[in-house]
């Protein structure tokens, strides 16, 4: 029995739907397991822009600090994407949290539910068996260094920068989880041209004479994009830098069916953050049919990384899968073959979680 | 009947191997068609390095900026890959050959020859009918920006930059073809994080303005590094940066069934350049199996864009199509209904597509 406190961080579009079931299944596993959960909320991204013309509040950024761990959901907003000339952003709130909570090794396992063999649009036989996790560095890189305006305006630049440091630390997350699987690690940069990931390559070089047992190689990010649909099985661990990470694991979604399928774990020097690789998708926003099932995913990682609650994670994970293997669906996940009413709604999958935990 | 002058430029690996094979089938179109083409050869990359010291000698640039049309096939060598801190390296030939001779915009075409449509990894039923024509801008973003050390060589930086007349010449080459095809224009950015997206999105912007009758979409790189292998039919042109068409072409080569055949044409102030998108694949060299048909379908846009010769163009894709569709394969096409006797080399399956000629 051990108590805990999580902070709820919903944030914008479905991160609101999507987050209230992530909370339902946490707060079922406190009474199940016999733990004492308390919550709290906080704002982020556009809400906290209309609420306090902040994207990310002080408040929020000291509740998150003081908890023991927080569920995320999602930022963002159109009204900014279509105006690129906006000073205030959703994405700053995010990128300050993860900056200010040290947040540098974001962790996205991509794994297929055998139940979804068929809902990507990849062939079953190329991705059956598919079981990636990818490191990416999340406080570094053209995210963080300095950009901006010169020539009245006319031209626009930004710094991508990495420290020996940077890579060092997050290198050897991805060479201890190796460890734990497969024993193989694929580093992946743009070594043939870019100076940062040269830096990144001699860095994961040296990392990797202490971890003999880990076989390693180097590939560019653009041959990597084509063996992730190519051959998804030839990878274990992916460790790579913020920006690369970003599109990679977006691509790499569809191995799992449905990027509605995927969690991820950011960590760091202190409180851990959960969250759907999703984003805020505002055209399905408020409709109830966004697919919870990365937010719950989300909690179980939550639950092993941040609480050291295996089974408690183990519990969540179970349930998604007999919910699957029910054949219940939310929309994004259903195919030509789902009969319609086993297509659910954001609660009504969320109830049938619940149900089986 | 035309005089032509053609630059072959091999360059690494199996460029050597696949742009011997693009060169015969020119000559045979000049003998079919009644033209004169005359050729010359020039060094770049690692060849270069090793002739001469320089990976761009002055030389070769002279007899590029000379012909009619450069034909190319590679650069790279695993030499550099793994050492981090070598100064001279092949890429820098490739980059210093777009740059002067000014070649801003790459054209990828990706389309699947519909006998492929079972080599690729992505099921039939999403590719079927898919055709999409990436403009990669080739020579800005963090390929050319300053970038180096500092702090004694532990903090590596690459400086990303764009200008808006930089942005605003590809985006209107992309939208001027669109308008030859399905109207339908994506550009792809980061404009959520990076400030050069961001000037790039408010330029495209701009140019849309001129061009109602195309309709545009904005998506961040993320975003459609998944999209591509969901739904890849909702694209008809993209338009996009450097670095992200980089990434993206290669991830949508597994679209056209594989690498080994996609060709691309790079263009702008003067002489055009023609190249398989693969790359100089050591693993392969020397061992006659690369697929020639990139190379091949390279030398089919050189004849289209540089020369204006439409039906020639034609013939040799008409000349490609008609060897797939008799079956013959080379290995990386090949799926496990190809019967052995089918799958060819590289001067065989060459040999096949001269016949069809
Ligand atoms: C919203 C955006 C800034 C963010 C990122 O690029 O990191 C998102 O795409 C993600 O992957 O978490
Ligand atoms: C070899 C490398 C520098 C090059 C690039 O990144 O542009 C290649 O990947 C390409 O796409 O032509």
């Amino acid at each position: 029995m051990a108590k805990k406190h999580i902070l709820i961080v919903p944030g914008d579009g479905i991160g609101q739907e999507v987050t209230a079931v992530g909370k339902k299944v946490l707060d079922k596993i406190a009474t199940k397991f016999g733990h004492e959960f308390t919550y709290d909320e906080a704002l982020i991204g556009h809400v906290a822009i209309e609420a306090t013309g902040n994207p990310l509040p002080d408040e929020s950024l000291e509740k998150m600090k003081a908890s023991d761990a927080v569920l995320f959901g999602a930022v963002g907003h159109p009204k900014y994407d279509n105006d690129p000339s906006a000073k205030v952003r959703p994405e700053q709130g995010l990128l300050k949290m993860r900056k200010e909570l040290g947040l540098y090794a974001n962790l996205r396992p991509i794994k297929l539910f055998d139940e979804l063999l068929g809902a990507s649009s990849i062939k079953p036989e190329i991705l059956k068996g598919a079981d990636i996790l990818f490191f990416r560095e999340l406080t570094g890189d053209i995210y963080f260094g300095e950009k901006g305006r010169k020539n009245n305006g006319d031209t626009a630049y930004d710094i991508a920068e990495y420290s020996r440091f940077e890579v060092e630390r997050i290198a050897r997350k991805a060479f201890e989880a190796a460890r734990t699987r497969r024993k193989k690690l694929c580093s992946v940069d743009k070594a043939n041209v870019i100076e940062t990931s040269r830096l990144w390559r001699e860095v994961v070089q040296k990392v990797a004479t202490e971890y003999p047992d880990v076989e390693v190689e180097h590939q560019f990010v653009d041959a990597t994009a084509m063996l992730l649909i190519k051959d998804p099985r030839r990878f274990d661990v992916v460790v790579t830098a913020n920006l690369f990470g970003d599109i990679l694991t977006d691509e790499a979604s569809q191995i799992a069916g449905s990027m509605g399928m995927l969690a991820s774990a950011s960590i760091g020097d202190g409180t851990g953050v959960y969250e759907p690789i999703h984003g805020s998708a505002h055209d399905i926003t408020g409709k109830g049919v966004a697919n919870p099932l990365a937010s719950i995913l989300s909690a179980a990682l939550l639950l092993d990384i941040s609480f050291g609650m295996k089974a408690e994670s183990e519990a969540v994970i179970n349930a998604v899968d007999k919910v699957l293997k029910a054949g219940f669906r939310t929309r994004d996940i259903a195919d030509a073959q789902t009969p319609a009413d086993k297509i659910l709604g954001t609660d009504a999958i969320g109830e049938e979680v619940l149900k089986n935990l």
